[in-house]
């Protein structure tokens, strides 16, 4: 089904897509997510994409708007392409330097997930495969909102036990938000849910972490985003990931009370506050799965 | 159905347990485990426990030979004990400085767990319940093995995705072994399991993981041992959850190296190679689970 795949070992740099795409069998979408639909515009326009070309997402975000993965932006633009994503706890200063990594490559089609499996696996790179493209993307975009979280707990001056709590009740939260939307709970409870929430919560490196630190520590949001040299994801992932949760009926506090921090300027002891003083429910409480 | 419960504000110690447990409608086991069952005995035989007491286990092992939990113990030497356990990530260290904590009180009857929590509940101990104490308690006991290996990893100088890596499947080994065992999938995904697991292998308090670096950094396990003023529990649990997962039929290849290396003088970076070139299965394979 799929063409014999190896990697090139000749790299073409170029400022023209065609040029790039001519006669490519792969493609691997790397650009920012708000950048995803106008370059595979652009890509199509070419007319030097093949037939059904395995495309390989790497890109984590929700299109702004439609709210769309980039998967679905790229069945989209690129009708008839063969789509994977690969995701997972994978800092790429680590891989460079060669130490152990396990990700996911996932596509409904597992065939696809092990076309893709197959390219990027290397003896300090494993690759597990997965059908759950909704699972698989959603874990990696709105594990930033709770990176954000996180850091701003870090900021309070709070410890373990604090971090522990929100990373599990925020990964329950996107459990509840991935099942509602069709994703397989036990995705977010692997690599690319727990494992890069994992990662990102609690890396030094996360600059999403360390916007909410800023924030915890007192700065407005306005000079905490004036002092960060990168775009910290999770900002802009916070409000459509906080309308989502609303419109499919997902209680997400942990969402909703970092999204009123970065946007309605409400204070994060006060948010604390009213997250400790909920109701306390059974802990799987509306998680709406029979076992 | 119990009693109307409020935290006495007397306190009473003793080295005579008929003394100490006279009258009392609630009793909190929290030695080590290997002397719960010998307590509970002498507590039995001093004929000073209730008709029905309320039974809090916050001890996490299994016993020695038998492998029993706790809460098994509990009910074999008091018969008729209403049997709470309290379980997930808490350093008392933070809760003593009020730090915000949540934690999971479990019993098959909610009822006996809303009394639990009731009793501990304060406005930063945030306490969920669940009626999976099969589930709970062997996830506080696995974890300590987990512990050991990310120690390990950390000794040998390895980063982030590797311990994410670790982390993450030794979550998915830990919820095959006790899904078998009769727990709950999501109980692994909780406070309790994941929560507990994050704290536990990434505390620079960890007594486990200070365990492993220091057999990671290449010190021999006798001098490692050597080194630590208190029991590493992990070291104790690997043999019989190595034997467990053994008896039940789970492939647990995280559990099966770290006990090699502990008690076979198997070289971890021969450990890490055979990890990484097992096949590449799709990430839930062996989880039987309809979803």
């Amino acid at each position: 089904v799929l063409p014999d795949l190896t990697l090139s070992d000749t790299v073409v740099v170029s400022t023209e897509l065609g040029d790039v795409l001519q006669g490519s069998a792969v493609i691997v979408s790397a650009t920012p997510s708000s950048f995803v639909r106008s370059t595979l515009k652009k890509a199509a326009a070419s007319g030097a994409i093949s037939a059904s070309p395995l495309c390989i997402s790497v890109t984590k975000g929700l299109e702004d708007r439609t709210m769309k993965r980039m998967s679905e932006i790229i069945a989209e633009e690129i009708p008839g392409a063969r789509i994977a994503v690969l995701s997972g706890p994978s800092h790429a200063e680590e891989v460079c330097r060669r130490l152990p990594t396990a990700v996911v490559s996932a596509a409904p089609d597992l065939a696809i997930a092990e076309a893709a499996r197959d390219l990027f696996s290397t003896p300090y790179v494993r690759i597990y495969t997965q059908r759950d493209l909704t699972g698989v993307e959603l874990g990696g975009t709105l594990k930033n909102v709770y990176a954000i979280a996180c850091g701003i707990s870090d900021g309070l001056g709070f410890g373990d036990n604090t971090k522990a709590a929100i990373m599990t009740r925020g990964l329950n939260e996107m459990a509840r938000i991935g099942v509602k939307l069709g994703g397989n709970l036990v995705t977010f409870f692997g690599l690319t849910g727990m494992g890069d929430l994992i990662v990102t919560c609690l890396s030094r490196h996360s600059r999403n972490r360390a916007l909410g630190e800023k924030i915890g520590q007192g700065k407005t949001v306005a000079q905490a985003l004036a002092e960060m040299t990168m775009v910290a994801e999770g900002y802009k992932t916070a409000p459509p990931a906080f309308a989502l949760a609303e419109r499919i009926g997902i209680e997400a506090p942990l969402i909703r009370e970092t999204y009123r921090i970065l946007y309605e300027g409400k204070k994060p002891r006060q948010s604390l506050t009213d997250l400790m003083k909920r109701e306390l429910p059974n802990e799987w409480q509306g998680l709406e799965i029979k076992l």
